[in-house]
């Protein structure tokens, strides 16, 4: 029996990520979990317009996305409960910069992307920032072979219904493969 | 030290999602897990301009999303195997309608939303859609006091560079809580 829930947001966990951007001249850093991917090579952020990190991102067109581990997590969580017109983020951060000069990437982190700002949809209360994707930095022990595994990178996931942090599990199966058997039987069941 | 990868989408895990249409009169889904929130009410789907299932998301402006638990992830992978255009995978499954009677719902997933098409975003290869939920169905079994409770709902994660499906794991935490410590510290260690 099916409940109804009302018009309640269940498209979770999404990953948990610290946003950075370079602002009034200095690296800063924000905790976001409202993303996704909007091209197989874009990423979205959606981000409140009352955030201090926007105007850097709208200043200079370029933003970081890393991905910090679950050890990660006090820290993280830091960075969205503080603002940065206030206290330094950063400074807890070894942080450091490449190709788009103005990302400012996190060296704790075990994946960082450096993305190039191509769209920013103005929503009502949230700017939606779209990002290309043009360097990516990992650590070199979440690689196996050279793809990420992301049982290593051990992703913190956020759920907003119960307001947690979760862990990932463990891997099930291969997309594009575990179907095939109802495929060849045509008549799926 | 880091590696870098080249421009590598490592936004992931994904939740995996079947996106359910109505098509030439009769129900559709299709496999998703390049989605996103874009607002705290609205969810983006990323979908391919080859797929069956846009048309009938630009013609009723609705489209659900219906969150499979991983015992569905056969099913689930058959859906992003085959297309509507040949395939009526709508067999598969229990259909049911909800308040906007054009967005058919997949009974066996115990988390289904409808949404009501408010952007649609032209990508070069995708088009982006946005709905905002107007309705979210639950499984009871999934609620704890009325909440969601993901490991009940045991979704079925999505991670492109190994191409693998994943399981969710423990809940770790709260977000705005756990980096209060730090907070109350004011100099972050």
């Amino acid at each position: 029996m099916k409940k109804q829930l009302g018009a309640k947001n269940c498209l979770y966990p999404l990953p948990t990520v610290l946003v950075g951007a370079q602002v009034n001249g200095k690296p800063n850093f924000i905790t976001m979990a409202h993303v996704g991917i909007v091209d197989p090579g874009s990423v979205s952020m959606s981000m409140s317009k009352s955030h201090y990190t926007n105007q850097g991102i709208k200043e200079n067109g370029t933003f970081s996305v890393n991905i910090p581990g679950t050890k990660l997590m006090k820290e993280t969580d830091y960075c969205g409960l503080v603002s940065g017109k206030k206290e330094d983020k950063a400074k807890m951060f070894k942080v450091f910069y490449g190709a788009l000069k103005t990302a400012p990437l996190i060296e704790e982190c075990p994946i960082n992307m450096e993305c190039e700002l191509t769209h920013t949809f103005d929503f009502e209360s949230h700017d939606i920032f779209v990002g290309k994707v043009v360097e990516t930095y990992s650590d070199e022990e979440v690689l196996d072979s050279g793809v990420v595994n992301f049982a290593k990178v051990d992703p913190l996931l956020f759920v907003m219904n119960d307001r947690g942090y979760w862990s990932l599990g463990r891997k099930l199966g291969s997309a594009w493969s575990v179907g095939m058997e109802l495929k060849r039987k045509k008549v799926p069941p």
